[in-house]
């Protein structure tokens, strides 16, 4: 009997219309699909999803509690891998739901190794946050030869500063409560003036801001700052 | 009269199926599309976009001579900006057509700031080379905190050195007749081990295999390397 496949999906950051040509077929074709919420929220990854899911399909939801006790977590983890499982062996495609890309900072990275070598695995790429939020705020990520570096805001301050001096151009990811470490590495390196806050790229309550006018001192979890020392040309 | 909106587009890798659906809706709506091809040559990313490009559209195309010639270079750029300007004046939506992501080491960055303060200008992400890779390899490319950077393989390798030292993960792109530069830094950050290299990815001809077993001195201009120092639990 055919054994089902496993397809990691990227949603994209949050408009709908980012899904590629690709995900929405796979989403059309899958017998089951399967996502991680939040106790008492609703998943994200599944709603950007929404309009390309076919009534009938069947959804295997990891509900994780909004504690940090690892064992439950594990539990709603270990549930939800029991029945991907299930339906792989019955021959049924899983569509495993990641926002923006799969592989970048994603959990399909965790999923991938617990059944990548017992079950057929796809990939199907997404658009990630930093592309959504470039293109927001038609800024360049990076021209020529630039190095750039992709950083997540929970980052330790000594790291951050070590990158800095070594890239020219950084992005940092989910800036949320980390906004001040951020702000103060950035005026150190001396890349505060260029810099620009995007907050919900694609969503609703998009906003771009240069950051130097941002005395808040927190801002959305999905939040990006590209930063840059100035180019010769600029 | 209205005046037309410029629209950066991202055709992603390769695979066609990797445009987004809202791609696909602009280019089907648009009344003319832009691109840049190299003499003799067809243009990667208007092949890409090929079966959604409506008869009728009007092609505007920048032929750029294969020599180093700057000036014929700049005719040829220039000859696209007053196309463009044309179409935009008469109240055109112009499509500019980018591999992979408009705004991540793409032409787009320099017809922007010519453009971008007279006309209305809109970016359509793309997905990534560096996304695609990652679905190719089936490997994460960064999980949790990790900084990652990115890198064209044309850097100078003491820059490529002091970048390994701060940051643990690393996509090299477009390696082509660099591998050997590249191999050497690798090696002396002791990233080597779990090197992979992606040719092609999305591609005919797409191959993915560990860093240690390639011989050849070059390899194809689309390539990457994706790597990065052992995590506590590989």
């Amino acid at each position: 009997m055919r054994r089902g496949k496993l397809i990691g999906l990227g949603v994209g950051p949050g408009d709908p219309e980012l899904l590629t040509v690709k995900a929405v077929r796979a989403l059309e074709q899958a017998q089951a699909i399967a996502f991680i919420a939040a106790a008492g929220r609703t998943s994200r990854a599944r709603e950007i999803a929404g309009r390309y899911v076919r009534p009938g399909t069947r959804e295997l939801i990891a509900v994780m509690p909004m504690t940090q006790d690892q064992d439950a977590t594990g539990r709603a983890y270990s549930q939800l891998v029991t029945g991907i499982i299930s339906e792989l062996g019955q021959g049924n495609d899983v569509v495993f739901l990641c926002e923006g890309d799969p592989l970048l900072y994603g959990s399909f990275a965790h999923l991938m190794p617990r059944l990548g070598n017992r079950f057929e695995c796809e990939v199907i790429p997404g658009i990630t946050s930093i592309s959504a939020a470039a293109a927001a705020a038609q800024v360049p990520l990076g021209i020529h030869e630039e190095p750039i570096a992709l950083v997540p805001a929970t980052i330790h301050p000594r790291k951050l500063a070590g990158i800095l001096q070594q890239c020219d151009r950084v992005v940092v990811m989910k800036v949320g409560r980390h906004l001040d470490k951020i702000k103060e590495a950035l005026a150190a390196a001396r890349m505060s003036e260029n810099a620009i806050l995007v907050e919900n790229a694609t969503l609703q309550g998009q906003r771009v801001r240069p950051l130097s006018v941002v005395t808040e001192q927190q801002v959305p979890y999905f939040s990006l700052i590209i930063a840059g020392r100035k180019r010769p040309h600029e």
